[in-house]
């Protein structure tokens, strides 16, 4: 495994069509685009590792999985209520289909549906509430207490809000959110401006590889048919309207992030995670997908073979 | 294995909501809603049985799994000019996403896209000649050579083209099929007209368990890497606008017809075939989703677990 | 004309299915469905008024006509590129639009638009400013001091501002709005709360009578081709997606608003302003169109004939 | 009025970028761009004309507005259920709104409202027997027995079909077309290959001019009432897209074609027809509007004005 880590990292160094660093935010768009970093956790405790697999990076939208994980351990089914489970067929941040659709989100990984998520969170609960319970799982499913938010990236992204409001505020209009707005996306820029690095981001999927057990602290987080149904979300729409390339050429359950991030779940075997900044058109990671399509071809850890 | 299926085919015929019977054509209105059938082949040729499995349906758009693998085969990678492997969001017959992508179709297996497909097998050969191309592979899938083409079926269906029709103009409009559109929707008709039992179909599907080789009769079909991208359409794409709910609840890639018929794939597991005519409201059958998830969970075949 | 007024008003009383009033804030929603007023103004500065033609009504959409004017006086054609002038095809409120043409709104009169018109007149002015400027402007063209905002309305129209907030925070994203969100839509929502009577708005009409000029006053408010200008967007999107019904019954430039007002011009005859608190299907006053159709039909003002 | 079209087309001539003649078909694509011809026929019967007013060009959807005058006759306000009268929105040829709209198109003057427009003017008979009534009808309207359809345009648009092809099955798909329908677009593609000049076409549309009476040959075509609708839907609608800028621009009633022609009316005033291949990017006549702007500059003549 260390070799094949290896291997990827010097071919990912070699590679020179990097992608677009997300710039939406100057916290983002500082991030070199040569930056690459790969973790591997096996159930059984140990984490193989290559590049900058250590430095922590903005998750963004892979704290939609954790947020998805909480929101269900509160409200469990009910939470089908506030959001869907289908693909979109649509951009990260699209409002079209909410207006079709009665303003319900399709699923909870478009920008719209982590919203009513959070939403879904709160439960009369203040943000900072809210933030040090999402904080204490993450911590916890990582089983690392060393994992902060970055303020300076939740005050931007604060900054930059008026996409995700427009959501909100649509979402507000047909009823489909019980908190104030601004609380609601306020908690959610924060979630977001999750730092993890690849390493602690593989152990907090680990959880997901084996039906529900972090086997390496031997503590059950959620009961294997919640873990394997959030693996189908995950599969089905952690990369938007990329997902279908994704299972495509990687085969496993992911979920990307803004920043650069891929969290991928080879259930049985591995938690991965992998870390390039530079994004293909759809927005998600261009070398941290190939890097697990190296990966997926090498150990054929691939849900679609045996 | 004999008494689960046993019991799934019992609790299935206690069902009373048994799901709304196709009726745009007569051949398939006229089938009763209490049929159930239920087959699951393993990779050794082990067939088990349930209920009307051995009875031939018309599998409709489950022959777009044979006919994209088909394609595969003759375009290759080339074949991805013609059609898109993303999920499309909308229904099985939308035209929408063509207006807006400039006449490609989202994936292989909503309409647009397998009339697309049909298109690329073509390479200017005549209906009939690529029909007997067809039926010949599906025979050599199943290895069963009594498998024959619903001629009613395709005549009503025929009778019935005018969505169809108007998808695949719209796509001649911009360029995208090559054939004269009546040839192109003509063998489109025939193809879905497909009669299999449950054993043909789950028979069929064996080449998608190993990774390409059908190892109840040691033949290799398509390459590991092949099977598993086409498993991984059938996950994504399967079930239209209701593949992310199959996943969901199931979490084994699957196609569905609307004679009530799905094929569903546990890799290194089992090829299932089952049949229910009754369906819900995305199209897709009401007692074979649940009898799948009974199956899943009874057997732990689930891709997203381990 | 009087008599011809008397006629529509008993006409009108007798309906008994008058539509359904705007629910959304309780201050519309007390509002009788059976008030009825109508007022015609000549250019020579005769008023003939039935029913309650004196009521002050809140006179909500209607105001984007003033606005709009506002706007062009200070921007000139500039204003184009704030928003299109095609009618949209899509209800008021609709946001689907928005994401497929990069944020910029069809015309000025759905609300998108009618927010991005309000922005254009802002010019960093803080809006107490504004809105007195905009209060001066319509008691101008009323040549009447006393119409004053109803401040209660604005106050309600605030606390459901969500649609609305969506849609501008959508157009900021895409940097279409200059001012503050909230800025924007708090303005808007007190131009929108205009309080009027049928009399007064039947004057503040008058100057698109009479290619720009208030005869009455004597005072030049447009240019000739402005006064046109804004006819022809009256009639092309007055009214929303009923705007070609409205044509084609009325045959009149209008513009509706969901307080059950209408003001309708008929160039070189009359300005006409009626008000009937219950709505059609589209938002727009059911009663008041009626009572149009009924004065164009006796008086052969449509622009469509001669 | 002579001197006035003199100096338009002067004009006219110096224009240099004159747009893109239509080349979908080689008839339309061998027109040179350099070709200008307009004619305004007074209710007296007096024609003014200027550049090549009597060159016979492809009248294409212009004929639209003798078709739904027919079918006025033919089936009165039942009509209605076949075609909405709504601005769509949307290009002349798109499909979306019929999805969305269960099949119904918004007005009869995009392609899918004209398709369903000759559908029910077909009422049974055969494609031959329908194309001569209407081409006795424009006849009568021009008093003019020399007008012909150009086989040679319908024979080649019938080559290029799919894209209407696409918009007629969609509607028959949902039972909104009563007649085979290859025989509706062969039809309705005869009817567009109508070849007028500039000074037949404005004869041909005197009877809107005037309440639906042809002075200059004292027939009364249709009701007044009737007349007026008929301007209406050409103003709301008669410019597809561009319609709105058609109205903010001209002023006044009137339908593009795609063979560089329109029919623009004045109520009370002329009836006025310009022709130049060269198309904007909506598809509607560059210099034909840049010509109407002029001269209803000059005359005062827009509906919107006194």
């Amino acid at each position: 495994m260390q070799t094949l880590l290896n291997n990827i990292a010097a071919e990912m160094a070699r590679v020179t069509e990097r992608g677009h660093v997300a710039d939406y935010i100057p916290q983002l768009a500082h991030v070199s685009a040569a930056r690459f970093g790969m973790a591997v956790a096996l159930p059984d405790g140990q984490v193989f590792t290559a590049g900058d697999a250590n430095e922590p990076f903005s998750i963004q939208s892979i704290s939609k999985v954790f947020a998805l994980t909480l929101a269900l351990g509160k409200r469990g089914d009910a939470l089908w209520q506030y959001v869907g489970r289908e693909p979109s067929g649509d951009p990260f941040n699209s409002i079209v289909q909410l207006e079709h659709e009665s303003g319900k989100p399709r699923n909870p990984f478009i920008n719209a549906g982590a919203i009513a998520v959070v939403d879904a969170i709160m439960m009369g609960h203040e943000p900072k509430e809210v933030l040090a319970e999402m904080l204490n799982f993450v911590r916890y499913l990582a089983n690392d207490a060393s994992i902060c938010f970055d303020h300076e990236v939740a005050a931007s992204e604060l900054e930059h809000k008026h996409r995700n409001a427009s959501l909100a505020h649509f979402m507000k209009a047909f009823g489909r959110l019980k908190h104030d707005v601004d609380k609601v996306i306020g908690t959610y820029f924060h979630q977001c401006a999750l730092a993890m690095s690849c390493v602690q981001l593989a152990q907090s999927g680990l959880f997901l590889v084996s039906d529900g057990v972090n086997q390496a602290t031997d503590s059950r987080v959620v009961s294997a048919q919640r873990a394997r149904r959030i693996n189908s979300l995950m599969m089905m729409c952690g990369h938007y309207d990329g997902s279908g390339e994704f299972a495509y050429r990687v085969g496993l359950p992911g979920k990307s992030g803004v920043g650069g991030g891929i969290l991928a779940i080879a259930p049985g075997k591995a938690s991965i995670a992998v870390w390039s900044p530079g994004l293909d058109r759809i927005g998600n990671s261009l070398l941290g997908t190939r890097a697990l399509e190296m990966l997926v071809q090498e150990t054929g850890w691939s849900v679609f073979g045996h």
